[in-house]
């Protein structure tokens, strides 16, 4: 590649050496590589968090670009070191979940492959930071030139967690809410692009909380009235249920993890 | 441009993608890049802290350099997305006073246009993320080479809030406090060049919180007795009000925002 | 040097100006730098905790790699701005101490040299921001090709802080607590290669606290049983003291600073 792109999603904080050790190996490994953090502060062990913030920005990057991520909290245990290839981009990371939503977003899945080449390691791999010893160096050697059909055997299936499943049936669509913003608006794990697919006419009838309504599909928040409740897609593709001037989430009671149903009309 | 040099400066923290999502677009339009992070910690909404957070580094980047700062609480509303070509370099950002002490320090303005060519813009920009959809872009293409006259109409005046405004009489200056550092130090919106273009001896008096004194422009904060009051030009070329070994806001009861005239004497 | 590369570990923080304009004295000087942040949060002025990270990912680096350090409590004082050549790299900061560890885990030292030579600061040095007008273009000239030879005189000897020094009869070794992470691991200043010159078998008689207690190096936590005390080189190569799945430090009542005593068997 002319110009490889490698990001870094990480829940390792900016006080600690950890972050630079991984730029460290990459750079040792490929000099012309562009480092681009993404955040490295997710919460600790939030992969549901690592997940929605690399999905959200996924979009807006180059073609090729290689993304690892590493909120880990079974690091050493027996989840899969991992690396996808999607029509768009590459993902390097453990098997648990953190890739899942962002590499949905970026088209079709081609290949996921376990990690098991020691040639893409550091020499010596420690138990306790995959970060700098696999992740970091594979995404270098893929930065390379090298071929992810070389890193491992393939795997058919990767570790989907409740936040990235969504469970459809015809018109009615099963999620569950993936973060609340500053503002209290809702923002679900169902995307744009799944429910265009579905046909509708721009209304949705939503259940959350043991509640019930109609909504329309608005385009900004000033689209209905004051205080009252909307739907529409955030800059980043996801549904979100909001309150023109309000909160949806106080107005609801609503947490990160409650699940929603919503039916098209 | 051989090595473009992009600088960004938002008040959008660390946490979210949000600083990511622009250095993608950035890197997605011209891959030669480099960006430098000055902050992103400016406080939420604070133009005049983003003001003088970008003058103070300005003057240390090469030539031909492209801020841009992004500290937008009016986007999406009345205010104009703009660019600005001064003798040294460029800045990109919304037209609320965040970039105009920068400008004026690094040189004289050249030209002032209204970005409104939807050719550097992103295909869709939302009504809540300029800094991503407008400003990134738009240096990026500068970065290209594409020229700023094309960027849309030229414009002859910008906003210039009150901590940017220096009301000068002859020899007498008013203006404000811009910021209080960790130390107590008090410093103003007035600039070396600005009053070195007058002439004077080297004393100020001074009008401040009602109180007058008169003051020795020093070198170093150990140029007075302990605890005695002092004016000096900082690091940065503002003019600050100090105590050595002690704090001129505190015993001034001065805040940011207060404004202070000064005679040259 | 075809791909120069410069470390950044200061106390600055990241909302105020101060590390980009390191970053931009360094690009105006040589454009081709890769600049990567070790850390900014570095407590103020704790020259032992910027000793410790810095050291911490130096071994990653490629070679010829320039590292500057600026925890700088005596800027502007009588402690001298240093530049040191080991084996494998560069470092420039002041000569207290912050250079010390990681200088010694990166080779033999080869040259010491007081920076003196005004043609590799800028042209204007103030006294309260070294990091700016003496490190940063040091390290960017450097970058450019300019020998260590030219930055000024020789010196023989370079402050070594406590927290660096390591007393040694035969088997004996007495050194001290350097840092104590989240987990309550006691991390102290105590190397790998330091204590491998030595012939043991592995087992060490440590002295802490007051308190004696005989110990098997390990390989990971889990090598004893849960509660018990063990010792083991961590991920970054210093002689650690833990208690798997506990708090070695809370057990001990141990601090950052007391001193240790081993003695290999």
């Amino acid at each position: 590649m002319e110009h490889p792109l490698i990001t870094l999603t990480t829940d390792f904080g900016l006080r600690d050496p950890y972050v630079a050790e991984m730029k460290a190996v990459i750079l040792g490994i490929n000099p012309d590589c562009t480092i681009i953090d993404i955040s490295h502060q997710i919460e600790k062990f939030n992969i549901r968090m690592g997940a929605y913030v690399l999905a959200s920005c996924v979009p807006y990057f180059p073609r090729g670009t290689i993304h690892v991520a590493v909120v880990d909290p079974g690091v050493g245990g027996k989840r899969d070191p991992i690396a996808i290839e999607t029509e768009t981009c590459f993902f390097i990371g453990p098997d648990n979940g953190v890739l899942v939503l962002a590499a949905r977003k970026s088209g079709k899945l081609r290949q996921v492959r376990k990690i098991t080449n020691r040639g893409v390691m550091l020499p010596t791999v420690s138990r306790t930071f995959h970060g700098r010893d696999i992740f970091a160096p594979a995404a270098a050697h893929l930065a390379c030139g090298k071929r992810i059909t070389s890193f491992g055997p393939e795997i058919s299936e990767i570790v989907t967690p409740t936040f990235a499943r969504i469970d459809r049936k015809e018109n009615q669509f099963e999620g569950e809410i993936m973060h609340i913003d500053d503002f209290g608006n809702i923002i679900t794990n169902l995307e744009r692009s799944e429910l265009e697919s579905a046909e509708f006419n721009g209304t949705i009838s939503l259940e959350i909380k043991k509640r019930e309504m109609t909504l329309k599909i608005c385009k900004t928040y000033i689209d209905v009235e004051e205080k009252k409740f909307m739907a529409l897609f955030g800059s980043h593709g996801f549904l979100e249920i909001s309150v023109n001037r309000g909160s949806a989430a106080r107005a609801l009671k609503a947490e990160v993890g409650d699940r929603i149903k919503i039916c098209l009309c």
